[in-house]
């Protein structure tokens, strides 16, 4: 088969979005729509990728850039289109840059949900020698193109406000996609005119220039509008996100897992999860994030970039955010409690059996297995031995104002209630710290530290009255 | 064109909503339905306003005279009728007080969602000299009036129990407001009878008696059902409410603004969104609330009464919560970042870039630019300076069991973790107070104040053993 | 009438739930699929229930125990199909359990929603003497077996992939429930054959038995189709459950509670609800939970096991979760105000007018009449007077690393901000803490105690400064 070469049209203003953001980088289930559009054309394994900017071009630039870093495998990059004068003229700009040999692959930057596999029956259809296009019956294609036939064969797009009566009623319209030899691409491209009302550079033009050089113009049909729906403006993307989010929690659900409520669950990145997961509503998941066996995610909870191991409870209004690399993931052990009201951020790693109670939050400390900290406290840049017990209302100062410095607590230590550990400070292992301490110095192994007044009574104290206004 | 005044209908008992609240106070997105009629009808600056009760007529009562205090252009006044003898009864009550001169028009105060200009093309139809009633097309119209016409003209209204099979056919009901000259209303109503088996006064009497009296009767028909649905139980409550609040989500996201789910947003008042605005689940509005350019509020936010600066963000699970009145709006300067699980409460007042963290509470409080409290914390009655860090567990004792006072923490001031300031109280600029101390008495600017315990440890502690049951 | 015995088919594997749970033990409304059929059994007073294990048996018969621990009336057995060959041979392992004079019933365990009204009309229907299927009209029958009657009387079941065209047009199908005079059953059950393809012994096969006989077979059709979708997957699984939802959403509309959004509540349990009950977006009710008049729930709340006493405003994110047991439940008092961000565990018990605030915790403590804890606090195994104004950030100590003591606080105590009360201990009626103490021992009635350290200032002290990386 001819290589690929891909040009994904993300010039566009997008003036519906109402948004000083470029079109394409509205983000869809948390990635931009070029994202998607990237990710995609990266499964089909092109030999390179064009994208054509033009509107906020050196935003679109430099997203482009950070995708190419990110997928090595294929060249990836942006012709400017200055100024803007319709789609042939787009396609035009990639000229350069586009092999004689290849066919080339036309996509839209605004179309996020297009599929692989859609993509791969467009190029065979194709078969490096045939114009393909991508269609789609809409049930009002009012305003499309539509796919006018001559038996099989296509003999041209026509632009609705052009149609005849008989034309209009046509339900197949084009989509914007394409597969089209290259050769054959740039002679009509030098051949197109902006003959029109719009003075633009219509790429649909080739459809004729194409019948008349015999060469055939097939269409390959997709049934599912999904694919093809482009975002316009914020209720259209809100649509297909939603359509989007709903077809992931099907997919999630022929998988095993059970969702309380399909309809409210949004996944923005990706979410694997092993046998008998349950989901309760209203949850997010965001960036990477594996949940194993058993595991069951309580309701209203947001989790991104975190590994929740086997048989794990996530209580209801968890907030776990771990960052996108790897030391910033949250790990959370098998069979661990956390919740409700739990926050984990990163850098947090429970062991197995730990517990993390409500309004406890967590940053960049290890907390190792059996530990457990379940009332309204706070570890940060701190170690954790086994079966510490980390009592309510502890905090770890952890901040001097300029610098971050570490807490040390070793195993079996028990940590009474609203203790301020200064960092940095070790509580030796064994250790007991009592309540209301606060520890500026390590704390020996064994021992009981403490560090707090001598409690006095005044006798007929007589409190504040209330003044008068 | 002539003077119109507005009779509201607001007696009715509303059974089926099986509350003690009249039926016409029952809320739709935060606002009485009664409060809704009665901001659509003074968007039609009317001369007077009258609204007539019955069922709960003391508590209506006073509810309108709050409504009148708010709203001084037009006179709003309540007539009782007691008993309750039907709809043509009702608007007797009213004659008194409406000049023959103008245009008498009819609203229900349980049909919130009437717009002005449904009304104004009503008023338009009326003409000054007609009887205009409003129609609509039902799908099933079983159980309402149907509109009988002759030709254009409206002959009169048939009851459903009243209909021959074929005036069942119709779908144009009597949506059950008019507009009508005052005068001849007037003399309509004077020759009412309650000769029917209900034994009731029906207003819709009138139909015929102006057809007899050569006056014209024109229908003005609506295309939008919702703007005439009545609430009559609590389905019918919660079924508007979710209309409304999808025709708001709507109006949000043509303006601009980028909703996760339009199905998963509540707005009960006034929401007013710059550029860029994205809001994320759950989210609910209530009160006057305004979102600046660029401001992202995370899922499961509840906001109220606030005015949130360019470019903030608040993370999920925030509760901000102003008061009604100007000193009780919660403020939130450009920059800020806010949450998880934040607390804002009457009078939080937030310069730029301030910081407010995971389970913190500020209530009546001024932060300076640039101050966090990221943890755990109650900041209270509290004057805080710029670039302030106020640790984690740090509490204001504002209240003395009786009085509330000030703590005035001042610019550069870094309070420790888990301290308590005895309010009143205040840190001199530039001041640092030791973890775990509670402060009494001012701290001088630039110094270190302490007041804690010193460390001691026991060695060899033991640690009491698990009791035997 | 004579008198019913069920059998309930529960040996089936649930391969496309994908999950090692038996498939009959997956919840709907937080109820185990079989849970729900035994329970709708048991409200026909059977003589006795019997259940056929299969697939997990022994982890169903487990359940069954405990569900026939809980519900005295009827005798409540398993019978164990090993290997299982079809649904007739199913019922044959239930026949050495069943008198002869009776009625069969059989019920399917993955059949969650049928009502004990529609079992009682096939009941009628059989009349002790007639073969009385339950069926359904289906709008898409594919799949299923087809009732083909003559007149009113079914001759047979038809399977879909036996079945003519003609046939396969007919949309009433057997929905796997139906009542039968027990002597014929055995009788019928005793001829059965496993000559078919799939060598199974098909319950079904006795229609033509019972026709040959002369036994007349009647169908007793449901309008409801909800009440006799099966669950085979876990999407089925989450459909059954929104309609589940939704219905028992709609049931509490028409006793008058107000909800915010029937599509966004999730009921558990049981959940009895006053007058003027008003239950906002996201809540989720479990087990046992009652809310007097007035109550309001805010948004985003969980409740569990718990009474709410009248005019009780439970606020947003609230965490309610009282124990199964009675002992264990929560206790809200009347005119109580809870949250947000309140979380009250097994064994609270609020009495009239106590305010719980953001970020507390309260677990097996008694609060009377009038008390507060408004911000970041825990209450734990503590007994707490009228009155009592208990400090932001204070905590019990009531875990000494091995076992839990009791913490007394009389009437009108006032503790301050930040204290720790290590228990056991007694802070006397009227007795002040000072902010910030450590309370070890008995405070006297009427005394200020405290424990904590002098305020000392070290003048012009530098603060670390960043340290070069």
């Amino acid at each position: 088969m001819a290589s690929v070469d891909v040009v994904v049209m993300a010039a566009g203003k997008g003036t519906r979005m109402k948004s000083s953001i470029p079109k394409v980088l509205h983000r869809l289930a948390g990635r931009a729509l070029l994202g998607h559009v990237l990710g995609t054309a990266a499964q089909l394994a092109p030999r390179r990728t064009i994208v054509i900017t033009g509107h906020g071009a050196a935003t679109v630039e430099s997203f482009v850039q950070e995708a190419a870093a990110g997928q090595a495998a294929s060249a990836l990059d942006c012709v400017r289109q200055e100024p803007q004068l319709g789609t042939g003229h787009a396609v035009q700009q990639a000229v350069p840059l586009l092999p004689d040999d290849g066919v080339t692959l036309i996509l839209n930057g605004d179309v996020p949900l297009i599929a692989a596999d859609t993509l791969r029956a467009l190029l065979g259809s194709c078969a490096g020698e045939r114009l393909a296009l991508l269609t789609v019956d809409m049930p009002d294609p009012t305003g499309y193109g539509r796919i006018v036939r001559d038996g099989d064969a296509v003999q041209r797009i026509v632009e609705h406000k052009d149609a005849t009566q008989a034309q209009r009623a046509i339900p197949e319209i084009y989509t914007g996609v394409m597969a089209v030899p290259t050769a054959a691409l740039k002679r009509w491209l030098a051949r197109l005119t902006n003959d029109n009302v719009q003075g633009e550079y219509y790429l649909t033009d080739i459809v004729q220039m194409a019948v008349a050089d015999g060469v055939p113009v097939v269409a390959s049909k997709t049934a599912d509008r999904i694919q093809v729906d482009g975002v316009n403006s914020p209720v259209q993307l809100a649509e297909l996100e939603r359509a989007y989010q709903l077809r992931h929690a099907q997919r999630l659900m022929e998988q095993g897992v059970r969702l309380a409520d399909p309809a409210r669950l949004d996944v923005r990145g990706r979410l694997e999860c092993g046998a008998d997961v349950e989901i309760d509503i209203g949850c997010i998941f965001e960036g990477q994030v594996s949940l194993g066996d058993g595991v069951r995610i309580g309701p209203h909870c947001v989790i991104a970039n975190a590994q929740i191991a086997a048989g794990t409870v996530i209580q209801a209004f968890c907030h776990i955010e771990g960052g996108a690399d790897a030391g910033g993931q949250v790990q959370v052990g098998a069979g661990a409690i956390v919740g409700p009201y739990a926050r984990l951020r990163p850098g947090a790693r429970l062991g197995e059996e730990v517990h993390i109670g409500n309004f406890v939050e967590v940053k960049n400390s290890t907390l190792a297995k059996g530990a457990k900290a379940n009332h309204l406290a706070y570890l940060g840049d701190a170690t954790v031995g086994e079966r510490v017990n980390y009592g309510a209302g502890s905090i770890t100062a952890n901040y001097d104002g300029a610098n971050k410095h570490r807490t040390v607590i070793e195993a079996d230590v028990h940590v009474g209630s609203n203790c301020v550990l200064v960092a940095p400070v070790t509580i030796g292992a064994g250790g007991t710290v009592g309540g209301g301490s606060t520890i500026t110095k390590d704390a020996p192994a064994g021992a009981l530290s403490v560090a707090r007044g001598r409690q006095v009574s005044i006798p007929n104290w007589t409190r504040p009255a209330k003044k008068a206004k």
